[in-house]
């Protein structure tokens, strides 16, 4: 293994070079390093191209575990939701609360609106906003000709441009103002649609003001779509009378109720729990995100800068008890799409898709919507009754097994051991120490 | 394909059985959706179920691109990142931003704070507070006991709970009351270690509280980490004269400096924009975290309230011109380990932490900060520059063309084709149907 230096080239070097320049630099051992990545590579070679295409200097594939969870009941129809994820509860979460919720009338959801937004940052020094605004309205057409060609398959499909105004933000930063720029971009995300508009309308714009007041350009900062959409949000719902609660964990329904109703106040008030709260929701809605071969990083900012709109960081979710009915519900941003990007390229994304019935963007909308309202459910619903530790250490113990190098027969016993005892770290090792007769010093490898 | 009714049971059946199950309900044709499925498995049949074991209901593996970015000079010392992720152009925009500045003295960290913490939340209707603090100060030692064995083995990595404090949050609920524990878990993340020390010092706590005051027992609400980790922080940073800049794109250094300053001002002020520049920052710094095996959804939900902290939502990197200095920065809370979880039992995991030279979890926080630094110089310099499309486009263009089924000799003319041109999804198709030689019509399965 040499000392790593720079290298200069090494995106044009060939796959296999790429590899052999990582495994001389960086790996003490090259030969069992070049079978181990060459054996996460798919066995037919047009397929793993087709994933090596899709970033720059691939060299393998990261595996994420790709699960199922059934029963979801959605607007009156069973889905079978598809989930990429590594945490161990998500899964078990995701298909409990689905059980619970198909029992009790399942979700309902409602789309509260489709667009997307994207702005064109601009500096102009001319001081007068009138001159601007006039120049705005009087060649506001050219800014939508300018787009045209871009947006002409859009519109074929109802979709495009649908509106675009001038806003002064000089309050924020001198001789600072946007052209924003509203979109329907239907079933696609429209990321790069809406990032080559408002490039386009940028260019025509900075030409409109040079024609007409030549000493005072407009400066473009840039173009881009901006990822927080409030305005493309949707909202999931469940709800039951009290009396039909009977959760099974022992406590009443109507102290289930109220303490579920409870751990939603404080995660609206106090942003610690609020944020371990959303993160749980995102669990959900992240693993059906990935799957379906959305952009997890646009959901997740977005999400979250909704959750501090009002200031406070809070909580995503909302329940409350209406005389003898309990209601719980999500709301919350969600700019997906269910065409263009790597939906129709990924062999296992389509196969999302397929196993959701092929919805449209919307439709989608609810169901990832519903991901991350049934995850939060489970997460609440341990919480306040056995504590989160018990699940989801049960779920875990597999990982320290393997950890831990245990044979199926040893897995067998100890998890059989522990079908009525609270899993720990520790309480594995010894108990694995114990069925294997080993001393618990000799399970050195054993890091946590 | 029978229409999907509910199953119960799902979750005991084989995986083998599930996958039946879900092609009987859900695919239009089972025998190539089950090849489909069972050719992304992994050829040895133990690292399959290696990769089963960590979630339910697994029946396949979701590949994500492993790319690698060389020539990252982080603290003085040369690494190559490993980053997956799907989107196309994040590897090529770490690569030139890690390149970049190896010519200009590379990035330096800092780390701000390794403290974790958690809380366990409850109520407790004795209104005086004075008899709760007495109660705790007088046995505090208790609570620390309890964990005495779950903690034993951090306290000898040098780890363990650090602080308990009894907060008064009434003002946010009535009878609201906290017990606020910070922890150091060294080199692992800590989520399942913090949980359980919480659950055991909640339930010697209402011990407590029951022994002196029977008639106002203590009621757990819940016990539970934050991902919240404002004092478990990193700062990355890269400066350079103003002189030395020469980025390449035509205008000039000081006017590029300046441009970049203000859009990072703009992004700091706007949290339509803000939210679009963080969500760049966290392509850079997920790809990293999946790659070293720790939880995304953690970092984002982190990262995003931190963004928040201050009322309004902001941009997490800063920028500044001092003199004839131009100076660019991040600061960020990461809450990540390189022990327990999946770190050591994911081989492509444990390649990553091998390509990073196996760095402890503070070392880790420095090369994941510089993940999302450099990323987000990347997108601004493209931004103020030539336009975010002109790269994006480029990385993508591949994918369109096997969107388009083209031929290797196809891909080749027309990726020549573009090399002087801006990339779009029509423009793209326009030139495929030129090469093919057939009608634009022709192409109809293309979609965008």
């Amino acid at each position: 293994m040499r000392k790593p230096a720079p290298i200069s080239g090494f995106s044009k070097l060939s796959k296999e070079a790429k590899i052999e320049w990582i495994l001389q630099n960086h790996a003490s051992e090259p030969e069992s390093a070049l079978n181990m990545l060459t054996g996460y590579w798919h066995s037919q070679t047009e397929v793993q191209r087709l994933h090596d295409e899709f970033i720059e200097n691939t060299v393998s594939n990261f595996y994420l575990p790709f699960g199922v969870a059934p029963n979801f009941l959605i607007d009156g129809k069973i889905f079978t939701l598809p989930l990429a994820i590594e945490e161990s509860s998500v899964v078990a979460a995701a298909a409990k609360a689905a059980n619970f919720w198909l029992e009790r009338g399942g979700f309902n959801t409602e789309i509260i609106g489709m667009t997307k937004i994207g702005h064109v940052h601009f500096i102009w020094q001319g001081k007068e906003f009138d001159f601007l605004q006039n120049a705005f309205v009087n060649h506001k057409q050219r800014l939508f000709d300018a787009t045209e060609e871009i947006t002409r398959n859009m519109r074929q499909r109802g979709g495009g441009i649908l509106d675009i105004s001038l806003i002064d933000k000089s309050d924020l930063e001198e001789d600072y103002f946007q052209l924003q720029v509203k979109f329907d971009t239907r079933d696609s995300m429209g990321a790069n649609f809406i990032n080559s508009c408002l490039e386009s309308i940028a260019k025509e714009w900075a030409q409109i003001v040079g024609e007409l007041r030549a000493e005072h350009p407009v400066q473009i900062v840039m173009s881009i779509l901006s990822n927080y959409t409030p305005e493309c949000r949707v909202k999931a719902e469940v709800s039951c009378k009290i009396s039909d609660i009977n959760e099974g964990s022992g406590i009443g329904n109507q102290e289930f109720a109220e303490k579920f109703v409870r751990a939603i106040r404080i995660a609206k008030a106090e942003p610690y729990r609020a944020v371990t709260h959303n993160k749980g929701i995102m669990n959900g809605i992240d693993a059906i995100i990935i799957a379906t071969g959305n952009d997890f990083r646009a959901t997740e900012a977005s999400a979250h800068a909704y959750a501090a709109k009002d200031g406070s960081y809070s909580s995503l979710t909302h329940a409350e008890i209406n005389g003898d009915e309990f209601k719980f519900w999500i709301d919350l941003p969600l700019s997906i799409g269910t065409v263009g990007g790597i939906t129709s390229l990924h062999p296992m994304v389509k196969f999302a898709h397929e196993l959701l019935g092929y919805p449209s963007a919307s439709d989608l909308m609810r169901i990832v919507a519903v991901a991350g309202l049934a995850q939060n459910f489970s997460a609440v619903r341990s919480l306040i009754t056995s504590g989160i530790q018990k699940g989801h250490m049960k779920m875990h113990l597999l990982n320290i097994l393997n950890q831990l190098e245990a044979t199926d027969e040893e897995k067998k016993e100890i998890v059989e051991y522990f079908k009525d005892k609270v899993v720990s770290f520790s309480a594995a090792v010894e108990i694995f120490s114990k069925v294997r007769g080993v001393s618990l010093g000799a399970i050195s490898s054993a890091k946590h």
